[in-house]
């Protein structure tokens, strides 16, 4: 055989084996086997690998994660409505936020194994996984999953193979929440200004003390202190949420 | 015929009215009758006129309004994805977050004539439909039909009854995007902290000009003019944006 032909063989075949490990991957994590294999090889390509098309388009995860962001925001708000049916929305609103965060899910995407198939600059590992890689990898997957079976599927996969086994929801309501993105979700829909300052720093012998100040249009709200800046404004924020009778 | 039995009846008999009329509002913004006529009754039920149930649960729209906005960003999410294969995540965000703004919601919910059906507390009109009685009585409907209907009739309901007859998409890409929220938006997935100050304020003859400054982590980044501390800071954002290249 012609050498070039051979070439060509081997890279096809090297092609087929690695969409093979695909397949099972994707039968382990999903629970059954893709209709159409192309949506979850997107799904596993990270940017940083990702080569421009014809139409100008980097040809990447990230339309597929857009997409998957959206349905897990659905099929959690869903669970979580008919999980709590005599709870208010403010607490359904919150406990949904703590769930679809970047941690939780890239501790999940970790969980379920996606640092075996996501494809990645190698150069980058440790920036990348450090962000959220594995949770990013987990929204285009779930992008693909609505694509590839309908909404009734994704929503059962999300719920049950992504959110029962890996999250205790009562340990997620139990968690602190966090006030800080409270306080700017209210601002926003109350069209109000927030600033957070940080107004003092006092240093202490073995560490320093941050005084944060919350700011509505200018007006001064909570106040609040801690060991860091980050501290001391989730503490203004705080104190600001209960000002503000935000529960 | 005893009075009491009477008014009981009469009672009766208004209500079955207030339902009928409920059916045929649905019908006509929904495209078919509702099976669960409790739903629809439960979304147009603005909290200002809602009573405590047994369970010490206020029975208003908000359960469903949150239901709703997650189901409705799931829907316009997709429609977006299909009608633009060649559009990146950002600019497919971007047009969302547009689309399901409160003010777009508002809109749309008086011109399905929403205002013919929500029930709220007649003695706060002014001050509610000035900000989102529509929208969030809109996102509540979107939640009972999705209940009642399932997701697939949800998403053609959305898209072919809310969105296409109401918005031109082409005026939505054109309009001007919000820099602000792009910043917050950026600053929260990339833990960030970001403050928005007005750094000086000249008085002119006719009118104040206003400078806004954008700190990133407390190092300042663009900077922006205006004649309103709003415009000064849209302006200060934008060129922010610019500096980190979020298009």
């Amino acid at each position: 055989m012609h050498r070039a032909v051979r070439r060509f063989i081997n890279i096809f075949k090297r092609k087929s084996e690695k969409d093979k490990r695909l397949i099972t991957a994707i039968k382990t994590i999903v629970g059954s086997k893709p209709f159409n294999l192309e949506l979850y090889r997107l799904a596993i390509k990270h940017s940083s690998v990702a080569k421009h098309n014809s139409q100008g388009l980097r040809e990447s995860n990230e339309r597929l994660e857009y997409l998957g962001d959206a349905i897990l925001g659905a099929a959690v708000a869903d669970y979580l409505f008919k999980t709590f049916p005599f709870k208010e929305e403010g607490f359904l609103t919150e406990i949904r936020s703590r769930i679809v965060n970047r941690e939780s899910l890239n501790n999940i995407g970790k969980r379920i194994g996606l640092n075996q198939v996501v494809e990645y600059d190698q150069k980058k590992k440790g920036k990348l996984s450090h962000k959220s890689l594995y949770g990013d990898t987990l929204e285009a997957i779930v992008g693909a999953v609505y694509l590839d079976k309908g909404y009734s599927y994704c929503k059962h996969f999300i719920i049950d193979k992504l959110i029962i086994p890996y999250l205790n929801i009562d340990e997620v309501i139990k968690s602190n929440p966090n006030y800080k993105s409270k306080i700017i979700e209210w601002s926003q829909k109350e069209n109000k200004d927030v600033k957070f300052e940080i107004i003092s720093v006092k240093n202490e012998k073995h560490h320093r003390e941050f005084t944060a100040q919350v700011f509505v249009d200018n007006e001064p709200l909570g106040k609040g202190f801690g060991h860091s800046k980050k501290k001391a404004e989730q503490d203004a924020a705080q104190k600001s949420c209960e000002l503000l009778d935000l529960d």
